[in-house]
């Protein structure tokens, strides 16, 4: 199945959920005016369509592969890669002072979320070495930033991010990874980097020149914990001053995981230092390594968040496609008895519409997100807090989304969705660690609960739902949620246990990014009505009415377990709950 | 990951739940006393656990595999399926005439319910032979019985279901295989069969000596539709009269489905009559297949709904496993800092009390039905009824809930959970099946509000709902929730179009049957609480209150969708739907 972008919907949800021409009033972003948006939207998503699309089921056949400690892909992604950089987009948010764009974190989500929904395994690969990006451009030396900058963000080199250990999963401050402090020779005043580091996506391949491991180690005598943490750069090959590649660093790809899905995207088992001769240079200062992995955890956690809009667009379009095509029964009750293609059916309507709703709805909200992190970076402190609140909203709603959505566009296909040739699996398998990499989603939504929620004495969260109810007078299952969103919110900070938050944290955050998409929705809805974007005039008011009238609603059915507190979940020791 | 039967589970929904010392009270039943009960729950408990279970990785990871027309299976499942057969397991709830047990339908389920949690794809093999024994028992001829039915009993044949071809899906009517009624020679009084059939579970293997496939077809100017249909009886080998095995017959298997999940078990593209030569015998009466078919859809239905159960119990034990294993990161708000298991953390507590808690209800309203049946076949038609409304509440309901257990066991393993190795991925692929074949649970939905919703002017659901609200006065969200479903289904009946009807079809299947899984959750904690079951009595208690406390008011959410009509999912013509 090919795929076409939405582009229609993105520009909607660029305008009005990320309101970019308020951003292009900025010096800064001066740029994003609507011309470039409308280039770049269209660009990306023809490429996208174009280049990245045609190779998605052949890298979840083939699939990646280690020979001799080399990742081979198959045949098209080099060149796929290639054009990718060739033609800017790896660059479009990223500083000007190495070769980037300068353009709102708005525009770098839209080349994401399209590329994504073209080959979302493939994407992964642009998707960290942003992250390394934006880790050396915050945290990284003069030097480093001039020696590493312009090469990740034209794409040319590519970025991975090593936390994950054997032995400490989602508890980043149980690793053992060790540097040391080279004090002459050659290498003076760097590190001697030595351990294993597993999940590393995109940690070997040959499509980009070099690749720019961001690892976490500790230093000797660092205190235990995520204190004594400190964050080095490790490239594969040898960066020379003047910015060309000396011989191969001591790290190699030791295997590849077998995966459920993204199959195309190499999860390394690194090891680092088998020779001694691993060298990495500090960034930033000693065992602040966490600090600045936080501060591409953001925007890393909304990538992640969209790429369950991103699979979900890929399922809608395949599901849409094979329900307006096979015909099958006729519609129940009609006279005439002839068959109708299945889009015809009311429970296939149903689901698909189901699927268009909560895709469109996952979109308002990572736009929404994102123009709130531009906001932020404009210096509006208010916008930047709020993007924070938003931010496990979209990364576990959006990615829970994104599986139920694949797994309906299963159903639509019936007996053929189970068939791997159809493709519609694919999506279901791909999906599944959307959830689970960057923070699991119970991870966000203890980070929600736990940190978010007390911002400014709760006033942050308070003012975000009641934005949401003052805009929704005359919808009243909406400003209903918002108000149990706050209610709830209220009864964490001020009654509930550390456990009573945390046993509710999730059905909590679903009802939150519910409740925040529904107004995205109804202000995507209002402006259509109001004469904007005419192509979407017949379908928004629909899709929006679906998700007011049917998502608000089940959202709404979450408040018994928001609040039910925890006292239930230890009623049995843990040996009786596993029997 | 071992598969341990939780026997003590199983034995309270037979119990508390099918109510079995009822059933035994019968004289048809009589053998169905306390110690054989725990025999059959123990036996085959433990026969699943050592032969099926340990096949479940390699039956998925090499598959079933079409060599020169014969499909090899793994390594161990020849041996694990003679030993299935010389134990008798096949031959539970088979007539006696036939050399089956007599026993309750219940009993039979329970050794599917085990042979399905330990090896799901296996264990389609011996419920479409039972399949094939209802419908000739109920349909053939008493010469056809006796050649067929003694060695279907015992398992040493199998049997199939032939319905679906290319161009007829779940519109069985449009099916276009023939039958010829054969003038003379040594085949008179047979048909010659020719056609092509699709997604033919288990159509080819060697495990047994002999396949009896079922097939539908079309008589020589048979009347369109659902109405020209007839029911063949194929064999892969002929039969003598004797009962001897004769020369191959002419069908084959083309190919295999390369799919998704449940990988052990061939999935068939089925030719018969390539050389003119297949010969079958009409079961039943020209044109009245399809009625036959329907004779064993109850019982099929309700084995697949089964299969939700299974799935989750299998999900649930290895998540359980691992969680209770896998140390990592402190209690949060813990003063000192040590890591604990994973299922000390309350957000994985939450998700595996959710998962324990689904599979039980799921595991209650299985039983619940399955007693349902077996009082109907003591002629109990009040059971009966209810029987067929339970129906497609537990295929349905059952089968999304087995995806949904599934997908949470993942998310318990983390990172882990997308590891193939691991096996959790596995459950998340074999299950989403379920909610497909045997009717898709749209189609399931459909059948509950055209037709069971209607039996006896609606009294027969009303009765259902009314005996959940009736006990339970001192659970409100309960009894709101049963009311609700009342409400609805009196709605349905009186108010709502067809279209409306179809449109909250889904989202009102699952209400129901919450409604009922936590009435027959209560009758078991109430039934622990007094006394009963004694290795059940700290865990029933929670997880029943679980599944009214969360489950229950997460299903009374939706019942906005349930009611909202049809009236939106047309405001688009399809075209503009599809975009």
């Amino acid at each position: 199945m090919p795929y076409t972008a939405p582009t229609h919907d993105q520009l909607l949800a660029i305008n009005i959920c990320a309101e970019i021409e308020h951003l292009a009033q900025s010096e800064r972003f001066a740029a994003a005016e609507p011309d470039m948006v409308e280039a770049i939207v269209d660009g990306i998503g023809g490429f996208a369509a174009g280049e990245f699309a045609p190779l998605n089921r052949a890298g979840d056949l083939g699939g990646a592969k280690l020979e001799n400690g080399i990742v081979r892909l198959p045949d098209g992604f080099a060149e796929a890669y290639e054009a990718y950089v060739a033609q800017g987009w790896n660059a479009i948010g990223s500083p000007t002072e190495y070769g980037g764009q300068g353009l709102p974190f708005t525009l770098a989500c839209n080349v994401l979320e399209n590329l994504g929904s073209a080959n979302m395994a493939f994407t992964l690969l642009p998707i960290l070495s942003v992250g390394a990006v934006d880790a050396l451009a915050d945290h990284g030396s003069d030097a480093q930033k001039s020696l590493y900058l312009p090469k990740l963000v034209s794409g040319e080199w590519s970025g991975t991010m090593n936390l994950t250990e054997p032995q400490a999963g989602s508890d980043v401050g149980a690793l053992r990874s060790t540097a040391t402090l080279i004090a002459d020779g050659e290498h003076a005043g760097k590190y001697r980097i030595t351990g294993q580091k597993i999940y590393i996506t995109w940690g070997e391949h040959e499509l980009a020149r070099n690749i720019i491991h961001l690892v976490l180690a500790r230093l000797p005598g660092a205190p235990e914990g995520t204190r004594g943490i400190s964050l080095f750069v490790v490239p594969k090959y040898h960066v020379n001053a003047d910015g060309s590649l000396g011989g191969r660093n001591d790290l190699r790809c030791v295997s590849l995981e077998h995966k459920l899905g993204i199959n195309a995207s190499p999860t390394c088992v690194m090891s680092y230092g088998d020779n001694g001769e691993c060298i990495g240079e500090l960034v930033g200062a000693e065992n602040r390594g966490l600090a600045a992995m936080f501060t591409m955890m953001n925007s890393a956690r909304i990538n992640v968040g969209s790429q369950g809009v991103q699979i979900a667009e890929r399922a809608l379009q395949q599901a849409m496609h094979y329900a307006a095509d096979r015909v099958q029964s006729a519609r129940a009750g009609s006279p005439d008895r002839h068959s109708v293609a299945i889009i015809e059916h009311p429970d296939v309507r149903r689901m698909l519409l189901r699927m268009k709703s909560l895709t469109e709805a996952m979109r308002a909200l990572l736009y929404y997100t994102a123009g709130q992190v531009d906001r932020g970076a404009l210096g509006d402190e208010a916008a930047a807090r709020r993007a924070e609140v938003l931010v496990p909203m979209i990364k576990a709603w959006g990615t829970d989304t994104g599986v139920e959505v694949a797994s309906i566009g299963i159903q639509v296909h019936g007996g053929m969705g189970f068939v791997e040739e159809t493709g519609a699996a694919q999506h279901y398998r791909d999906a599944r660690i959307a959830p689970i990499y960057e923070g699991t989603n119970g991870i966000q939504a203890a980070d929600l609960v736990t940190r978010k929620l007390g911002f400014e004495d709760g006033a942050v969260f308070a003012a975000l739902m009641a934005d949401v109810a003052r805009d929704s007078a005359d919808e009243p299952a909406l400003q209903a949620l918002a108000n149990a969103c706050a209610d709830i919110g209220q009864w964490m900070r001020s009654d509930a246990s550390l456990d009573d938050r945390l046993a509710g944290s999730v059905p909590f955050c679903t009802m939150c990014a519910v409740a925040v998409a529904g107004w995205q929705m109804l202000k995507q809805k209002r402006a259509v009505e109001a004469g904007h974007s005419p192509a979407l005039a017949a379908t928004k008011p629909v899709t929006a009415r679906f998700f007011l009238d049917h998502i608000v609603t089940e959202a709404a059915g979450l408040k018994a377990s928001a609040t039910a507190g925890a006292g239930l979940l230890y009623e049995l020791t843990a040996d009786q709950l596993a029997g």
